[in-house]
């Protein structure tokens, strides 16, 4: 029988759990809810017993399964320790030592947003480059840096916190980190949003965004359909966006930016409007570096989770 | 017999080799001259006979030497081949396949920045961290970026370029890399010295630095006794040095930053003018950085390379 793992991804709401083979097949995954009660003292004792159940379930033993990897939603470091998770009520604390034994298996652990980056490298838009750093676009900005084939984690799991490079001089709003002009305040859902709201705001031009909601959709339906203030919006986007992606290949100089979340549905477009910034503020061979979307949506998480385990 | 290892600094004026033990006790040090001519063809060779002559003369056998470590000032790859290096008149090559066969012995290389790191880390002001970013402050800004002891050699050799960090958008002249407003423009040793000249022509106030050349050091000398205007150059040195540290942060979180170069040699009193802003625009945690001064000076390269050959 081949082997298998488990990957889980959790979140503030659900619990994504998917079963893999040793190869990267995605057989089987499911939900269950995150149980927050009680400082989320449940949440991986849920989690062992749904995994516990699930061997059974397909009629594999213990000996068939490699392990089980975790994303969690706070800094995680190497081994494995969560500083905190307040979307989960959970303060310091060992996921591989508090799992390990529930589940009676070998468990890693990293942050989700890291652990997606892994996910999207090995099954996703990040495959066949062993150094990249994938930018997840959504609600924030997070990000996850691999530098040949291993998450880079940072001092106490902070690494990848690509969403608080600093970008803008002049901000008067604050990023909900405390600081003013960071990446997350331009190119985040609410960022972009927030730049077309500006923009509308300062000039009489009409635009199709002066009529109905403004979302990360319709902007960049605006632009697609030629809508001149669109335009700018995504210039704006594109600059700070690009901006931020120089300053990281300049520290680390990755293969590939692979860019996922809601903010990047709009498909290949919105390179046309980081690209050029990028080549603008990026030293020297930024033309080596690949652009490509993320493929994995809302599976990176678990196909990355699984692969910590393999990895080792 | 205990086991030795080499390390060389190829530099565009000398070479410089140690000899340490496997400990990383540096037993001897020496140069020889680059030899620039035809290319720089004879450049491994002469470092070879050099290495060859120096294992007899110390009495010892090539059995007895683990390796030879080498920095080069270029981009170098994880597999020791170097894209170019124009002061050297090289163009792509392997330095580990060509110097190799040359000394018969095993040969790592890698970029003289980055190694630099590597030998901080090891024997200087980073020891005892295992990630570390190397910030060298010279005639131009370099680095090094060190993750879970490995050095962050980035795609085709590419990464710790620290001072193309973008960090001014209003930045008028351009920097050597062809962009506008890197960090080098601010903070090497003519950055700084550029700072203090637009701060003499901007205003009429009496300084110190009105009289007498301006370097790195007279303006340092003028903060320690006080001159008005040198503080409001080390603060905005400290502004941009600041901003371009939380940025390597936000995508690697480094347990310290190691400081060198010819700026830093005023000592820990630049940290009072960096600090401040690196926690300013540093996302949460920044307080637990460490900022320590470089120690080892010009020796930090062979220290760094014969680290290379011993880490495998």
């Amino acid at each position: 029988m081949n082997k298998i793992v488990f990957g889980v991804d959790i979140g503030g709401t659900t619990v994504k759990l998917g079963v893999f083979t040793a190869d990267g097949t995605l057989m089987e995954k499911w939900e269950i809810p995150t149980r927050k009660e009680e400082k989320g003292r449940f949440i991986l004792a849920d989690v062992a017993e749904s995994i516990l159940t699930k061997i059974k379930e397909l009629g594999y033993n213990k000996e068939d399964v490699i392990g089980v990897g975790v994303g969690a939603p706070g800094p995680v470091n190497t081994s494995g320790t969560i500083t905190k998770a307040v979307n989960l009520g959970w303060s310091r604390m060992s996921i591989v030592e508090t799992l390990s034994p529930l589940v009676g298996l070998p468990v890693k652990a990293g942050n989700d947003a890291n652990v997606a980056a892994l996910g999207e490298m090995w099954k996703g838009g990040g495959r066949g480059f062993s150094s990249m750093v994938a930018v997840t676009l959504g609600t924030g900005v997070g990000g996850g840096v691999i530098v040949e084939g291993k998450l880079v984690a940072g001092f106490e799991g902070a690494g990848g916190e690509i969403g608080h490079i600093h970008v803008e001089d002049d901000e008067q709003d604050y990023c909900g980190c405390g600081c003013q002009g960071c990446l997350e305040q331009y190119a985040s859902a609410t960022g972009i949003v927030r730049l077309a709201k500006m923009r509308l705001a300062r000039n009489e031009k009409e635009s199709v965004l002066r009529h109905g909601e403004i979302s990360a959709r319709s902007i960049w339906d605006a632009v697609k359909a030629g809508d001149a203030v669109a335009i700018e919006v995504a210039e704006k986007f594109g600059d700070y966006l690009g901006k931020g992606l120089s300053t990281i290949a300049a520290v680390v100089k990755p293969e590939a930016f692979v860019i996922g979340g809601g903010v990047s549905k709009a498909g290949e477009i919105i390179f046309e409007y980081v690209r050029p910034y990028f080549d603008k503020y990026a030293f020297a061979g930024s033309d080596e570096v690949t652009f490509a979307l993320a493929q994995l949506g809302n599976d990176a998480g678990i196909y990355g989770a699984a692969k910590l385990v393999i990895e080792e």
